[in-house]
């Protein structure tokens, strides 16, 4: 912890340019003999989260770092205090369309025992996946385990499931089980998919979110782990059309929209595919954009993001990245960031991880959160 | 050298199930230490060369790499030899249109020297780029430097220049300076490009070429480099629609097919570069199709670089693979190949490595290979 620290109070004081680092450094040593952690600034924490952004191997989105806007929320520690914060990051992040980055940041982890708080949704907006009978399932097929565990909970799906049910939010902590809250759905913006050219486009009744806030990573600032920090940028169009959309194991539209455009897909190498792709990314774009929803299509987030690699590089900054991520996810040819460089692939820190999984695939839990630091405790006796 | 030479040796008998290890380890061992190197026989050079290809981390076409054909040509060493067996090979690679993979080995370079023959064209099959005065390209931008560098070899491009000519090869050897070859053109197949559902597209007068022949990769077996070892595949069909055809420093055809759909281009946002790119790569496969020559879509192939993963995985070898080539250069979406794995990084051996340029950008060159050869024997005397 105390080495971790010490290198990211260096660099905090020597970016910011804030003087005082020996006192800091010395007050921290001896918060942490004492306690075993120690407790951030304001100012730190601050610049922690925008830093664990600007070294995010696998965002493309990175140019934005610095106006991050970060809720220090530490003094929240119950499960109905925390859902009311994030009903608030929801209203924060969507800033009437005009999508603010926000990050909201819970108590830190406990050290040797764990998460003091833990939300189970991988994003603060999901829609459900109920599955059916048949083996099929209704709605996101990447929700399916959520909303089993929802249900294990008690909660009841709505009386006529739909493929655009919000999941409920399940927050647990260190004091109380697991509980399940329901989304607060006017806090949630979604757009109609419709496309430019293709009038029937819209009757597929096709929908998207307008806010991406993932809420299953741990933020690492100075060697203290914040397990409970959701965060939002804006949805890039692909992760919605390609994805989101096009994937097999999520909602599966190609087949759908090569029937509307009637393609031959007999054979992969009509590109039957990627045609389709291309109409569900072109109706994400033009439908976010007419509803006045920030969105960002490839080719302009790809020119921030080497602004990005520019900006770092005058500041003297190694870029890390994982190639992967910066350029496989959007899928498309012709970029600029695809073909130019390699990246630093070393591990920074500060950082974000991914967190544990809280259920099994099935919706079973293993341990809870108050059942790991009941167990602490009593060691501790 | 010695220690390179055990290890290939070790896995030729051992795979191949060759008796004799320990007698031809004492043969190579004794010819090493009195030439400096040794000479493989036809056999492991054969098994060598497929081996290079099964463990070329960027090539998606490796399953298959047992069915690569090689030509011994360690005899050939002056340029009219090495012109007369290109003609060969493109005529073996071609196999009326069912292109057959092909490797045909000149002489091994010589240690400490270098290579005994160099090819200078980075393929055997390439369109000219010729400069025009106002500072644009007809043709192929990317041969320019070629394109120059054989001019100042005294070659002579057609009275009319066009789009599609051929770039004649230069050749040199240890002990001639280089020379020009006109590639005949009777044995280079080509393809105009249709489009099925546009017919305007054919009046764009696109074409290309059937057969890609990589002459400037260099072919290292157990410790011996072969520089002149140019060989071929068959074509994926968006190394011609998405990177030949639609590279802004390439042909750079997107507006124009842009143009030709009538798409909005004010913007990016509309996607129209995808769309333009889709068409390219619609037309290439459909063309090389009805013309009857192979060509791979990019889900037919991904599908077999997963088949080919799980082979060697079976045979219990670990795959090699770049990620950024393997998923990168196709550059579409839904994949196989893309979101499952990674791959081993290391780099094994025998394999294939880029050679060295044989003329600067502005068609300059620094030294021949016979200067070379000279002068590594003045140095003997």
């Amino acid at each position: 912890m105390a080495a971790e620290a010490v290198e990211f109070l260096d660099a905090f004081h020597a970016e910011q340019r804030v003087p005082g680092l020996a006192a800091r450094l010395a007050e921290v040593r001896e918060e942490i003999a004492l306690t075993g952690s120690y407790r951030h600034t304001r100012e730190e924490l601050v610049y922690g989260a925008r830093v664990a952004w600007r070294q995010s191997a696998r965002c493309v989105g990175r140019v934005r770092w610095a106006g991050l806007r970060v809720r220090d929320r530490r003094h929240v520690t119950t499960a109905a205090g925390i859902a009311e914060e994030l009903a608030a990051h929801l209203a924060a992040g969507d800033n009437g369309g005009r999508i603010q980055s926000v990050i909201t940041v819970f108590a830190p982890d406990r050290p040797g025992v764990g998460p003091r708080a833990r939300i189970w949704n991988d994003q603060l907006v999901r829609y459900c996946g109920h599955p059916r009978g048949d083996g099929s399932v209704l709605g996101d097929p990447g929700q399916v385990g959520m909303v089993l565990a929802a249900r294990r909970l008690g909660w009841r799906p709505p009386p006529v499931p739909g493929r655009f049910d919000l999941v409920p939010w399940v927050i647990e902590t260190a004091h109380e089980s697991p509980t399940v809250w329901e989304v607060p759905r006017e806090l949630v913006r979604e757009v109609a998919l419709s496309h430019p050219d293709h009038p029937w486009f819209a009757d597929l009744m096709l929908r998207w979110h307008a806010l991406p806030v993932i809420s299953n990573m741990r933020l690492r600032i100075g060697g203290v782990d914040y397990s409970c920090a959701p965060f939002n940028g804006h949805y890039l169009g692909d992760e919605i059309g390609t994805r989101n959309m096009g994937d097999r194991d999520r909602y599966d539209q190609l087949p759908v929209v090569a029937a509307g455009l009637g393609l031959d897909t007999s054979r992969e190498d009509t590109l039957w595919r990627e045609h389709a792709a291309l109409v569900l990314n072109q109706a994400v774009l033009h439908s976010f954009r007419v509803a006045g929803v920030r969105v960002s299509d490839p080719h302009t987030e790809s020119e921030l993001f080497m602004k990005f690699c520019a900006q770092e590089e005058r500041a003297g900054r190694p870029v890390h990245g994982d190639w992967s991520w910066l350029n496989g996810s959007v899928g498309w040819a012709a970029l600029h960031a695809v073909h130019h460089r390699y990246y630093d692939t070393r591990v920074p820190n500060p950082n974000l991880w991914q967190t544990d999984r809280a259920y099994e695939p099935d919706g079973v839990v293993e341990m809870t959160l108050r059942e790991r630091h009941a167990l602490a405790r009593a060691q501790e006796d």
